[in-house]
């Protein structure tokens, strides 16, 4: 048992008198000042913003599209140009989806187009389209409960409307239908699946597109995501009572294996090069936008925090590895990769998280660290505290999306949770473009990510990291 | 000179004493109280928002395509289901543009897609695109003042950002640039146009399309605006100071001419059947969005108006004619042809105006009628003042978009502008579905056309409707 409200007490006092135990991981007083600096020059520096900036000219960075490769390249310079210490790639493979175009129709009892987008591992529908009717689910929990004789043949729609959340989490009743509902919906017998965007822009015809969770492509069916206008026209067809039939005409589907790449900028560190505090972002994003929320700002957020780090008169204790990962997309390929290939090494990663939840600001921290750590965690929410970032002690971090992985592994890890109101306007959708970031949003984050890494780099002692260390602290994300 | 002020005066004195000269036009006492009853019904009715809803279920009535003549057979269809007395069409001929395939590109400095559409008579690009160097200006003056040197050859791009406004005057300024601007960039020798999307969202990624003023098709470009991320990402490739190249793919243009029609639906008044009070919207739409704001909107208004006003115990002293204008769009067809028509019988036109702004509520009015018509208005305005209209008598009444043209006749003519803050975030693009209409404002809207025109069919005397009558009044809509 932990008693974490003790440990931290404790360490608060200890803290205060200046003195800490021997067990108790703490943050040296020069640093927290070298910290606060960071922090408060971050915010007034435009480094974040002109690397996402940059980055979104690239256009969307579809993982295995020739704009991948141009996106690793880019990576590739952009540390370069920044001063990393070390520049390097690991080779990171997939399977290839492409998408070449989508139509889809009411035919009737109306005939009318529906503005809809292929989801991720979707195979193409058969030459001149697949037209069926279609049959609505609320849910997934009503999809999951129907009869496969009332599904066979027919395209499967669950309608379910997402709504808008500062921490985002209608996402995750909206994201399993995306994922799981193509495959419950197969495994029925269904010969297409569509749903209600998992977006919370109601007004938007730019439909949110994502992946599905089809990993055996003899097991798939034609899946798309039609725009919430669209689907209130399939509710008011569906409202006359009549049979409504749908047609879907989607070329795209998977072509063969690719290999990208992890792209990875260091500044290394003085005392313990082979430490490192493990930032980052996913240099893929989806097609119809230029990938600026997701995640173009993670990568440039980790990017400018590395260089913040980078300026300062010497190179921190531990090393500064700042990952900008492959294919996150299509189920966190760069992730999985990065995670087999060092979970070896899972106690020389001294603090770790990723930002990919867009560009709003960082308002709440919190950690999975060992109990001997809380107070050091005491230590970096106190500097974020004036940028608005609130600790909450009782929920564990998880470390972002491809650094769950690491967190998995054992990494102690970090959640800094962004405010995402406007989030899933934009996600996946044709409309995630810069213009959807605020350069006062971005020096924010950035003051977070520098703050926070250079102090957990110059901790005199650890957080926590060991094999399998935090397998049951029920981090979620 | 007319002296407005005072003859309002002495109608508002006259009035009040309950007496009238014989040469002012009143309303009777008996039709302002059953004109408040229609008000007060209205408020109350869903009659605009069930015929909207059933008029989007066609989709986009694009003029000349195969919606456009679903859209009429349902007009017809639905004059009849609610009761009109008469129910009948008029031709109208107009070239039939067709759009195909729309795609645009960033070549250089750093490629990337522009999300981009065609606008209305625009020729297609030759097979594999017309890719050329784009040449920027600020508006349309800046063009009309360029050396024809600096445009030969290249795409000429004009690059303003409208501005939200509730009477969106704005529009004022955009427009012409997408009229106009083609016409004078073709003048000069460039290759193509592109243009800011005359639209207000400055997010969102579905451009507005719309006419431009290309007739002779012999003099003609390719011309298409793109979204405003889209016009940021193209200031942002000309602020590297390179040469920014530009590829549009267009497969679209004109296929000889196509005969439509305006579709007339009419509750026959029971003391002067000849006399008409005109109202109406325009019934095709642009081809993006379903058209539920263009003019949906506007048709429903109009027709619930006169289903109100037949649904009265008996009928009014005037004919209600509603009409369903053809090709609004690509300019003003229906109108023009409507008004060719029945110059001739301009007298017989009592009063009219067309609902073409959306579906926002109405919250002002204004008139051009003879001076001793304006007691007759003040009455009308009166009744609309309890929800929500302000009457103001120093504009003149254009009667809206193609009433414009019997105004320009010589009808007497409202304008009865609606709040427009958002109708150009929504206007021409893939968002004019119906979920950008609130019921309740449909139902002011057809509180105020009800109202009027019961009020304006019952007047003792006419609103000075004669040839050429208000030809110097200024109206600008």
């Amino acid at each position: 048992m932990r008693h974490p409200s003790l440990t931290l007490l404790a360490a608060s006092l200890l803290l205060a008198s200046g003195v800490a135990c021997a067990a108790d991981t703490t943050i040296p007083s020069a640093a927290v000042k070298t910290a606060e600096q960071l922090r408060d020059k971050a915010m007034h520096d435009d480094t974040g913003y002109r690397i996402v900036t940059s980055l979104t000219e690239i256009g969307p960075r579809l993982a295995g599209s020739p704009a991948d490769q141009r996106g690793v390249d880019w990576a590739v310079a952009e540390f370069k140009a920044l001063g990393f210490d070390k520049v390097y790639t690991e080779p990171v493979t997939y399977p290839k989806w492409v998408r070449r175009s989508e139509h889809g129709a009411i035919v009737s009892p109306f005939p009318q187009r529906l503005v809809l987008t292929a989801l991720g591992y979707s195979p193409g529908t058969p030459k001149g389209g697949l037209t069926a009717q279609i049959v609505r689910f609320e849910g997934l929990d009503a999809l999951k409960a129907a009869n496969p004789a009332a599904i066979k043949g027919k395209i499967v729609f669950v309608d379910y409307r997402m709504h808008r959340y500062k921490d985002g989490h209608d996402y995750g009743v909206g994201s399993p239908i995306r994922v799981e509902g193509p495959v419950i919906a197969q495994a029925k017998g269904a010969a297409g699946y569509l749903l209600r965007t998992v977006g919370t822009d109601p007004h938007s015809r730019t439909p949110n597109t994502g992946v599905t969770g089809f990993r055996d492509q003899t097991k798939t069916i034609p899946a798309a995501a039609v725009s919430n206008p669209d689907a209130d026209q399939l509710e008011r067809a569906l409202a006359t009572g009549k049979p409504v039939t749908v047609r879907l005409d989607l070329d795209c589907g998977i072509e063969g294996q690719y290999t990208g790449a992890n792209v990875i900028g260091e500044i290394t560190g003085a005392k313990h090069p082979d430490q490192v505090v493990a930032i980052g972002g996913h240099l893929d994003s989806w097609d119809p936008g230029t990938g600026a929320i997701d995640d173009g700002a993670g990568v440039a957020i980790a990017m400018a925090a590395g260089k913040l780090i980078h300026d300062l008169p010497q190179r921190p204790d531990r090393t500064i590895r700042v990952i900008a990962f492959a294919n996150e997309e299509m189920g966190l390929w760069g992730g999985r990769a990065y995670a087999e290939k060092h979970a070896g090494d899972v106690r020389k990663f001294q603090l770790g998280t990723e930002s990919d939840f867009g560009a709003g600001q960082v308002w709440r921290m919190s950690a999975s660290v060992k109990p001997e750590a809380r107070g050091a965690i005491e230590q970096i929410a106190k500097v974020l505290s004036p940028i608005g970032v609130a600790y909450d002690a009782k929920r564990p971090g998880g470390g972002g999306s491809d650094l769950s992985q690491m967190h998995g592994k054992g990494m102690a890890a970090l959640s800094l949770t962004q405010d995402g109101t406007n989030y899933f306007d934009w996600h996946h959708t044709a409309a995630d473009t810069l213009d959807k970031i605020d350069p006062k949003d971005m020096a924010q984050n950035v003051a977070v990510y520098a703050a926070f890494s250079y102090m957990a780099a110059q901790a005199d002692g650890d957080f926590g990291s060991a094999p399998g260390a935090f397998a049951n602290d029920g981090a979620g994300d």
